[in-house]
């Protein structure tokens, strides 16, 4: 076992925005030295990694000449350049997750027909590879309406995603490879965490519960646990190993999944690296799944990804009307409330939705955190000056 | 109520060792701007804060020259120039812990007298200019022995604290101002960490007890809660609370107490500044020390100082015999264990005895906690190459 604290190991982070962050929270605390990538000077892992190189991830030199000097490679954002990580790879490199699972999930389309074959419950699409091609299809009614439209490429936030629900709406999705997808009735939005080590060691972390606002097609909070039955949560986590055993996933790999109205879970997507779902972890569970990517791909024994709490966690986003330099109004407020941690990302100026943090919430009562949460939500606002 | 998140607000904080590196994992939390002076350029502070100042924390100018240009400067050592800080207030900046509560503070004969006069129960003692006049009361009988001297002036980890048994012992005693306490025969050696906010606000922590080893003169463990009665802990939180009114602390003070077996308790030392026994907090607490030092010296509203899980922590301390780069031997078993979290505090050298990390290790369990506790201790070893 090499040795990574306080020593010459060095572990490279392509990305260096809020995960990256999180995540350097994590190195700082065993004292692992690391080396940032962000095309952004202001990038919020500008600060606490060792060493921070300002450039592009799709780049295959700048890519390849950051890796170059590093003993393991991860990403906290999928969209790098791939090629790069395979030359690193087979210089000896070790790249988690691997380039080739990386390769897998950044092309949605290609993500859906990996469920497909390896018999990992989905909902059914249609894979096109031109916009053109998607509107012959509807057009011989292949295709029939309402449908979801996914970019195959770097949808992002909601971004590369539309529900066409109208013939005329299929005029306004941009160029490029898609799928369309049958628009599942969900009863909920899931999630689940797995972590899986170099050995293979793999672990899941209890199954969140996205909750949408009833209007505003957004998720408005991420409870853990999520309000299911233990025989649903069981089928979900199963469902979230098959699906990170079948791509040697080595890290962490963030299933989210649909539960139907039957009682089926279903996998919408996956990101290979530590995600929004499980940011709770932070304050409620005995291990944090930035320290569990850590551990994972160190090929450290995996932690325990119990709760000591329930925690529900709110995305801080930028107000509409606002932009520029941020202010976090009635924070204070909110800080005087039971159990409320805001994580602040480092970003200084405010758009309209931007992700510029979040609040958990944590309570031994998961219904008392819920209750708090929508207080919270209330009261702090992303604003500018 | 100031900005103080991604905004141009800077804290300073003077020492840049593993209490301010943990701190600086709040500050990032929260995204403050923060600027650190320590006299090592190896400082484990050197990264995560914004700016790092190398220099002597004891001179007057550069503590002056550090200070002009923050909004608040706090510290995470006792052992500062006060003068410089008193100028600093009196020309605007905010100082918290203020200069007069350090000064007090910083001579343990102060601090001692302190108490007499705030009729704060602590061991009867004597007061002593130098270490002749200590020596002429002893053969004058006026002190017996045995008693345990401490010497006034920057005492650290057990340094600067003997019990004199013998006459002999007194001869080896360094030259300085001093006091001779008696020597109390106590159950448990117990703490607690107190915060107190800029507007009065005052919360305790709760009551925590060092295990020490049978043999050596050691604390093995600080477990949370203390195995203590509830009479007991209310009694030690309640005088926590007057030693920390009585000081006007802004920020946080780490107050360690005797418990003798006759259930007084009795005041041993203060610090004003996170602690060594409040470590546990991380991992146990709804809200950590750090983050509740922050919201104090913010005037923020206090976090719960709860716990979710029961506490015990360790100090990894470097193994007799090994000076040089630190291993930290077997440290992937110890992860191998539940709820058992390694904090490497980045000091490259590791010497007999030197603090170089803790680990805590919690369980909802408090003797489950102790057990891994004891296990955890028997297996990491901190050596060098």
């Amino acid at each position: 076992m090499p040795h990574y604290f306080s020593s010459n190991f060095t572990l490279g982070i392509l990305g260096g925005g809020q995960l990256g962050k999180m995540l350097l929270t994590e190195t700082r605390k065993f004292d692992i030295t690391t080396k940032v990538l962000d095309p952004s000077a202001d990038a919020p892992c500008r600060i606490a990694c060792n060493t921070f190189v300002q450039g592009a991830l799709t780049d295959f030199d700048t890519v390849y000449n950051f890796g170059k000097d590093v003993d393991v490679l991860t990403i906290e954002i999928e969209n790098v350049n791939v090629d790069a990580l395979k030359k690193l790879q087979s210089e000896g490199v070790k790249v988690y997750p691997t380039p080739q699972t990386i390769e897998l999930i950044q092309n949605k389309a290609t993500q859906k027909q990996f469920y497909t074959t390896h018999n990992i419950p989905t909902a059914p699409f249609h894979r096109f590879e031109s916009l053109a091609n998607l509107q012959k299809a509807v057009a011989k009614e292949q295709i029939t309406l309402p449908f979801v439209w996914k970019s195959a490429r770097f949808g992002y936030d909601g971004n590369g995603v539309k529900i066409v629900r109208q013939l005329p709406d299929l005029s306004l999705l941009p160029e490029g490879e898609c799928i369309a997808e049958n628009l599942v009735p969900f009863a909920k939005e899931l999630a689940v965490i797995v972590a899986r080590n170099v050995s293979g060691e793999a672990s899941t972390y209890p199954v969140v519960e996205m909750e949408f606002h009833p209007e505003a097609n957004q998720v408005e909070y991420v409870l853990c646990p999520a309000r299911i039955s233990e025989e649903i949560a069981q089928k979900a986590r199963a469902i979230a190993v098959q699906v990170a055993e079948a791509f040697q996933v080595v890290g962490l790999l963030a299933v989210e999944l649909f539960l139907t109205a039957e009682g089926e879970v279903l996998v919408n997507e996956v990101a290979p690296r530590p995600h929004n779902s499980g940011h709770y972890s932070i304050e409620a569970a005995y291990t944090n799944q930035f320290e569990q990517h850590l551990r994972a791909i160190l090929d450290l024994p995996l932690g325990n990804t119990d709760s000591k709490v329930a925690g529900v966690m709110v995305n801080l986003v930028g107000a509409e009307g606002y932009q520029g330099d941020v202010i976090y109004e009635n924070i204070e407020q909110i800080l005087a409330m039971q159990g409320v941690t805001p994580h602040i990302y480092g970003k200084r100026e405010t758009r309209p939705f931007r992700k510029m943090g979040h609040v958990t919430i944590v309570n031994k009562d998961i219904e008392k955190a819920r209750a708090i949460a929508e207080k919270v939500k209330q009261t702090i606002k992303v604003i500018s000056h």
